[in-house]
């Protein structure tokens, strides 16, 4: 039997759960960040930049942002750290944490991560300190997910030992840069590294871009990417360089270097392999994104569940007042899921950042199987966090009604600022399909490249291995799944267990799928590699996105399991059943295809979840408050004017008490 | 066998059959709105109002906009003609169409529907020149969906034969009231009207709520609603009234009349039944909402499908060359899905808007089964094509990447604005659960009112026939219906009649699913008549969703049906399928568990649906020509530029041409 989650919640033991290791950074984030540093709406672009730049200057650097740098810089080491400041930020206002992020994370990351010693000691402190701005001069107008073609040159001459930096066409320009238009003194500027007549694939530099006054310097073209749908007080740029000079030392040399004579070497042989590694080391940049998606939604959430617990409409025939929004059954369907995914988010998160905590946080190298295994999860959960939170905000914003559109209830720019987080670091399609074919690792490994995907013939026995490899609390999830009792049409829907197996069944049996018709297509389509891959795309997308929700499953279950307090556990142990469920139910169409489920358990996971709706109905708004987001930074009318307005409406109601009940 | 949508499409013939009936409106607004009636990006508020102001003024109305008056007030006594003119709006400017809709839809439409002649001749001639400029003054902050349950009240003084208009607290201000917070010098204000002591339900009144100089009148405060997510250049305000004194002939009197004396007369005598009949004449402003919603996807359909046949990413193993996005199955899953629906929508649209144009384009009344008919249709399909257009331009500014992000892409712009189409003009959920409703016409009639929807059983019978009254080609459908041959499985699920039955029994299943649980319901809780309802409302939106699809692909299949030009007729042919087809695979779950698929034809469905998307991929771009949006209208900076920047990266690129293809 189930317990179900009717008991008291100290919801200071949820908050514990939820607010996990760096409790610390998260709370001097809630004390220090005042009213001055939320959104003000209905600003101009210029206004809304001038803003977050003098904010930016102003953010206590300490209580997080950029603790990811060595100490010796002014950081703490502590790169978990920074991302929980990253969500932070991203509840005071989103403008001031994509800015921030750009600086420290982006542009200062690439820094560290990309250059050496000599570059750190430079320029490291000064980046932490925020006294120099830069960017992360990667996309072009032309490449932006397939950044290894980038077209931008920089060809090295060993008589004046400098390279020559050069945009030679429009396509080839930098674009959407942040920190572009206005305010960077510098920018890591990726480019085709070429020496002695020889490409080396794309390498970083490190190249001034204005002078002390803000003016462009000599050679640089900086333009404006102009009004965008959000994050107005990001000022986003475009870059081009007329061969410009960029001396051979600032050249960011950790992964390639260019000898004065012009000799490349590199401790990677392969172009290819080479750049990847690169872009690895930027894992945090993703995790971030995610994670800042993740703390919209909850902002979006909590302003949505406490309007529709105050807010009435239509009069119930048995009652003597209106109903509230989120005692209809059809709100709640909206809200209550939505919130249980965030959950199920929440948990994958804080092991993703607890894993690259542990992976970045030493000294010590980290081996490539780990690597690639985190960089895999941070692809999958940037993707479904920032999808989550584009949907879920925009329900918000509906769920709200026409005070949802209102700029001062906060939802519009919540929306227009998260949006395009599904896009940028990586759009979310290109990295499902990066998590999909990374599934494939044991083809790829047979192969040398997943680049022919039907130049041979597959052996699918490697893939079982990788797929169920699980991170989270293995031993607990092999358990749950070994104890699930006897035949499927005899388990609760609400064993564990049995959720875990049907999660995992769909990862493993689309693989399977993909992997057979990928065999068959090589059989019948050899000349036509890209049709073979082509024919099987959604499915490769499928098969990431199950995996996806497999991993964040089990890293709910392995949450749950971890709390102490019983009251808080059994109300999160009822919220990932109606995770599971509604993702099962989701994808009903195909368990009932694939002999997974009976059409009568499938209409039996219907009416759990309702029944669960109805249970958690009464904890909603203690599901919202455990995100401890405080009062003042939610700033959205709305909720300020509660109790008054809502209030007001019904006490003082003199005229409507004696009204008809209406009918529609 | 089905005809292949393979050969040459005449462009011409395919947009005649788009452009419909009303094509004379619609050429004369894409010949005479130049590039001065585009939005402008990047605005402040005051701005877009004050040009958005300007340009309504300049607006040629006799183009359509204010046909739906009468011709001696200088109307064209049209109201499809005004709907198509709303359409044409929305592909310009989504504001200046919803500040016109404001002025010639609602307000004007009231003034017209719900006035007398006194009120016609006094005010109509003014309101269609767009001379004086009004605000239709309904929602209260507390009351949106449930305006019956308004709390502005108008009290009658036979003394002084005036009303008192007046807002008792702050929720029943009128809230997000558009023209009201700049330009509106009357308002058609909705109020409880009381005379002698005694209520009789929601009225209207014309209030003058500014003087000559725009200043608010004594008693009217008037409030900004402030910035918006979008629709930046309306004006929407808050209106509150003390004791505001209003003449006993500005009530628009034609529902309901009071006497010199306060005697109250009505030709209805139900105050619930008048007041839906009061806004059942204002049916016109939510197919216009609807119809702009669907021109506002094209547009942004229009530009993805275009951006994605030129922008290249990724090399493809076997070419020389990168691959166009439209290439890639993901992509074409995203887009043309969506294409089809917008096609299957746009005939819906087009029925509807014909069967308004026949309903009240005549001098005789409309009897009450078609009017409600009409407006259950109109709910239905403006809930659909809202939710339809915030989905697409969401995809399709993503399918654009980062560029889909910047506002000088349109993208943006047509997100934020259309977004509160979804919410306003009736919220969705609201109206689809009206429909629901209305699918259960037969058991209201038994009891009166569907409020206390337990207080009795329930008759299942009556309800079989309003369900499948057909309003478009009746007599096709029941033939292609019952011309499907055998047994299912042996049926092409290309065959439209099979695809007909699966939709028709989707909806029949669901509405006898309801009855069934209603009469549970009120078998075991005779006293919680909320409870009952509330625990299937779920349920019920499912049908009114299952009742939407089947109208609209009724439409579609009758449309085809309509084409005469047979290359035009096979595209559309196979874009049906399409639609069908995709709905059914979104609802396959359903179609399983109720035994209406095996898994075996639920997979083929999946396969024949990629099958389509192949061979749809070379229409791709005639589909979206068909539209025959002009092409100044796009205003979209990656399209103006094509093929310049494009080519000039394949072209020019010489640096690019012997990188190495990626691998991801």
């Amino acid at each position: 039997m189930p317990v179900h989650a009717s008991g008291h919640i100290d919801l200071t033991r949820l908050q514990e759960v939820l607010d996990g290791p760096w409790v610390e950074v998260r709370n001097a984030h809630r004390d220090q960040l005042d009213a001055r540093f939320l959104p003000v709406y209905g600003e101009t672009g210029d206004q809304a930049r001038e803003r977050i730049t003098r904010l930016l200057h102003e953010l206590p650097v300490e209580l997080g942002i950029a603790s990811a740098f060595p100490t010796e810089y002014g950081g703490r080491a502590d790169p978990g750290g920074s991302i929980v400041a990253c969500e932070m930020l991203a509840q005071v206002d989103l403008s001031l944490m994509v800015k921030a992020g750009v600086q420290w994370g982006l542009f200062g990351g690439a820094v560290y991560a990309l250059g050496t010693r000599r570059h750190h000691d430079a320029y490291l402190r000064d980046i932490v300190s925020g006294s120099t701005f830069g960017c992360f001069a990667m996309t072009e107008t032309g490449h932006g997910s397939d950044v290894q073609q980038l077209r931008t040159t920089c060809v090295y001459d060993p008589q004046t030992q400098t390279f020559d930096l050069h945009t030679p066409h429009e396509a080839a320009r930098k674009d959407y840069i942040g920190n572009a238009a206005r305010d960077g003194r510098l920018a890591v500027v990726f480019a085709q590294l070429i020496s002695g007549g020889r490409r080396h694939g794309v390498h970083a530099w490190l190249v001034p871009i204005r002078d002390e006054r803000g003016d462009p310097l000599p050679g640089v073209t900086i333009g404006d990417a102009g009004p965008k749908a959000g994050l107005l007080g990001v000022d986003n740029g475009r870059l081009s360089f007329d061969h410009v000079t960029v001396p051979r030392d600032m050249l960011l040399d950790r992964y390639g270097q260019v000898a004065e004579d012009g000799t490349y070497s590199s401790p990677i042989d392969n172009d290819s392999r080479r750049f990847f590694t690169m872009l690895g080391t930027l894992v945090r940049g993703r995790v971030s994104v995610g994670g800042a998606a993740a703390a919209a939604t909850k902002s979006a959430l909590t302003i949505a569940v406490r309007y529709g617990d105050v807010r009435r409409q239509f009069p119930a025939p048995d009652a003597g007042r209106e109903v509230l929004l989120n005692d209809y059954l059809a709100h709640q369907r909206k809200l209550l899921p939505a919130l249980a995914t965030t959950y199920a988010l929440h948990f994958a998160q804080a092991e993703l950042v607890s894993a690259l905590s542990a992976a970045q946080g030493g000294d010590e190298p980290v081996d490539e199987h780990r690597q690639r295994e985190l960089e895999s999860r941070a692809a999958g959960l940037k993707a479904a966090q920032t999808w989550h939170a584009t949907r879920t905000i925009q329900m918000c914003r509906e769920a709200c009604g026409g005070a949802g559109y209102l700029a001062e209830n906060r939802l519009p720019g919540l929306k227009a600022d998260t949006d395009v987080f599904t896009t940028f670091e990586g759009d979310n399609t290109v990295l499902l399909q990066l998590v999909g074919k990374g599934l494939l690792t044991g083809y790829r490994d047979e192969f040398g490249s997943l680049d022919g995907w039907g130049r041979a013939s597959f052996v699918a026995e490697q893939v079982r291995e990788m797929v169920l490899e699980r991170t989270a609390a293995r031993s607990l999830i092999e358990r749950l799944v070994s104890a699930v009792p006897g035949r499927d049409d005899e388990v609760a829907v609400t064993d564990r267990g049995w959720q875990l197996t049907l999660f995992e069944d769909r990862e493993r049996h689309l693989l399977d799928g993909v992997v057979r018709r990928l065999r068959n297509g090589a059989a019948r389509k050899k000349d036509r590699p890209f049709d073979i891959f082509n024919d099987v795309q959604d499915h490769v997308l499928a098969v990431a996105a199950a995996h996806v929700d497999r991993v964040t499953l089990e890293a709910f279950v392995a949450g749950v399991e971890d709390t102490d307090d019983p009251a808080v556990r059994a109300l999160l142990s009822r919220v990932c059943d109606l995770y599971a469920l509604t993702v099962i139910e989701a994808h009903r169409g195909w368990f009932l295809e694939h002999g997974r489920l009976t059409p009568v358990r499938s209409k039996t996971i219907t009416g759990v979840v309702n029944s669960l709706l109805k249970e958690l109905r009464p904890q909603m708004r203690t599901l919202v408050d455990g995100f401890a987001i405080p009062e003042r930074w939610l700033h959205c009318a709305i909720l300020a004017e509660e109790p008054g307005r809502q209030e007001t409406m019904a006490a003082h109601d003199a005229t409507g008490a004696d009204l008809p009940a209406g009918s529609v």
